[in-house]
């Protein structure tokens, strides 16, 4: 046991962890040192994630995770978009189940005038990620150079592909680290992760989807808006624009949780139809967005009747290699779910269909796992509408039949049948919006 | 960000790192599990890490600070000394500054009738280690193996040398572990890793002096005694009857801080002279030693008045192949430190000793660092003492005069002189006695 030790570098990093373990506030040259020697592996994995335990029980104040998010954006590069001829908008949701809303959204800001420069991620737990729903699509690829980005965003208006190497490379190394080491849900951590990542992207504006309910991180809207409101003010710092919208996750978004199920699903809604609270939710952001973009004239509502998304849909799919004419994958595996008795749905819970999903193979338990692209759950019913006893309630999908047992006791206990629509129908999908 | 993963072990890493971090209680299958897989490599360092820091921010109760050290014995071997045909007492330092007290203490309880198991380590920091002080005695080794231990601890009495791979290995990973990560100071973690090692020793008693003050870990008399009751708590539900002294580490003990200057300075207390602070806390812990060791009727003040501790003492270290006639090095260089002004001295500082020490060569940065046998520092005087303007008052001893400057830096502000004695001859050394 020491209690000093001479080293070389110019801060100590175990003088760092100290200071935040005892709940003191890290100055801002010991923040930027922290994450370009993290980056640079001056700092090992066992200093930092002692780090982050301390960052998670103690917090961070607004200048300390203003600073953090800097210096992880000061990291790697910043992307320059101001060759792109129009206004720049991205959204970012922080996770829910059957969130499959960039799909329909960035088409449709695009088509209305904005431009849509989203850099997306894989899903890992229960949670789909956007990149597996679009690989459903034969052909289509989530990587490109940034020169095709460029070129993709100002031909085609919109672009969803992979994050480069290049941007925020400390986020990406901690939030690796995070993940094993139980120091996930930390209103600063979490803040700074999303938001290096998407001012490094180089967006004008950012409009943030706040998931709030048993299927989010955010249990609460207390934490919800917390959250909300960190990374709005981080992104005002960095001269992004930035909204967020609180929005319910208490039952999972539209009727499919899985990656092709949700494609479909996305089709549906640029053809002009698909559920009610997927419809209302993509209006809603590609609103904001365009808002923020100055584009106040255009009604989004009019670009998903008269075709315009979908064409945009199609170019930007085969932009990318996909063909958007192709059959999606169907499971080669069905199994239904009766309702065991007869009246009002009240409750289905999005985290144990989340968790069914995951289970029958549309998610993945380790980053390098494969997803099952046909892989999924079918809501035939939603809260607040009536079933009848013996009637499907919910379809699972699998290729392999032995993954139903596990999926089915995740659902155990998931939902409710009551004699009247009661609290079902009072929660409103959007919440709160912040500003 | 996954909030949940699949994984095949028994337990999930991440899960008891969640709980404790939200200040929840480890069960016992959970911590024998975390020692165990830490101990064989399927708990990653960083996980460990920030569970260490969780534990240190968060706590632990008595139960379960039990079963950590439990398990951290079970992680290895426990020496069974039954073949000793003399009752049992060893003796730990939680760590000062000039704390040779081993070194006299060892020969003279084996002289007055008991065995002394000491398995020791190596200083790292300000505070010097047993090991590292003996070895300034030309051919004295360390090392040996458990029947040569048995065999020395059997026809000596006495044994002083390193503690062997197969003891509480999982403390031995932690340790260092704890050192880089900022996890050091922490009750639990502090108690749980010195009684892991010293009841996998073997001995039957156990009596430890933990120091409190400017140059010790527990700089609270408060601290000192929640360490102290953890510990002897912790020795009694193994069986091992246990005694705790806190003592003062607000000043160096004795007059010398250095390897081959501490040896010599316990040859004098061995010899029936030396410091008087020295032979107080010396004979203090033998009494309480050949107390547990049921030895009431020996008086340890007479076996160094009379020889019989240093005719121990000279077997112990031919033992152990090292010439107890042999020359001690001493330093090539000297700097002395007059006093600025005449009065009386009313504080001398022990952490600063400690690390001027540490600087001169005698400790070490990192454990691979080698130490140098005759650097230290000499004390002219002690708080209480009166000095004289211009005349000696520190005097430090290295190989390299260039390692003055920075040794003299680090006494800058260490001592006060004053009009008179006032607070400085009030402290009294052993503080209180813990059972």
């Amino acid at each position: 046991m020491t209690i000093l030790a001479e080293r070389d570098a110019w801060f100590d990093v175990v003088d760092i962890i100290r200071t935040k373990r005892d709940g003191g506030t890290l100055r801002d040259a010991e923040i930027d040192w922290v994450i370009a020697a993290y980056t640079r592996g001056d700092i090992a994995e066992e200093q930092m994630s002692a780090l982050a335990m301390a960052i998670l029980i103690r917090g961070m104040n607004a200048d300390e995770i203003a600073r953090w998010t800097a210096a992880m954006i000061a990291s790697g590069e910043r992307l320059d978009l101001s060759s792109v001829p129009r206004p720049t908008s991205d959204k970012h949701s922080t996770g829910g189940v059957g969130d499959k809303i960039t799909l329909p959204l960035a088409p449709l800001v695009a088509a209305c005038g904005a431009a849509v420069p989203q850099l997306s991620g894989r899903g890992l737990g229960h949670t789909g990620g956007t990149l597996d729903k679009l690989e459903s699509i034969p052909g289509w690829r989530a990587s490109m150079s940034n020169a095709q980005f460029l070129r993709q965003l100002s031909e085609v208006g919109a672009v969803v592909c992979a994050a480069g190497d290049s941007l925020a490379p400390a986020d990406r190394k901690l939030y690796a680290l995070r993940d094993v080491t139980g120091t996930v849900e930390s209103i600063p951590l979490i803040a700074s992760s999303i938001m290096s990542k998407k001012i490094a992207e180089g967006s004008s504006s950012l409009v943030l989807d706040v998931k709030v309910g048993t299927g989010a991180f955010m249990k609460s809207v207390a934490q919800a808006r917390e959250l909300a409101e960190t990374m709005v003010a981080l992104g005002g710092a960095h001269g992004v624009q930035t909204v967020a919208l609180l929005t319910d996750m208490s039952t999972p978004l539209g009727l499919t949780a899985g990656n092709a199920l949700e494609v479909r699903e996305s089709l549906e809604v640029l053809a002009g139809g698909g559920p009610a609270d997927v419809v209302t939710l993509t209006l809603a952001l590609a609103r904001e967005m365009l808002a923020c973009a100055g584009l106040t004239d255009v009604d989004p509502a009019d670009a998903l009747r008269d075709g315009r998304a979908m064409d945009v849909w199609r170019a930007m799919i085969a932009a990318q290699g996909g063909d958007p004419d192709a059959r999606l994958p169907t499971a080669k595996e069905k199994h239904v779910v009766t309702a065991p008795s007869s009246g009002v749905l009240t409750r289905l819970d999005a985290f144990a269909v989340g968790v069914a999903a995951w289970r029958l193979g549309a998610g993945r338990a380790r980053k390098e796992d494969p997803v099952t692209a046909a892989a999924g759950v079918v809501l035939l019913a939603k809260p607040g509408d009536r079933v009848h006893a013996g009637e499907p309630l919910l379809e699972l999908h699998a290729d392999d039949a032995s993954r139903f047992e596990r999926a089915l006791a995740a659902l155990d206990g998931s939902y409710d049948i009551g004699a009247d629509v009661g609290a079902a129908a009072a929660r409103p999908l959007i919440l709160d919006t912040v500003r």
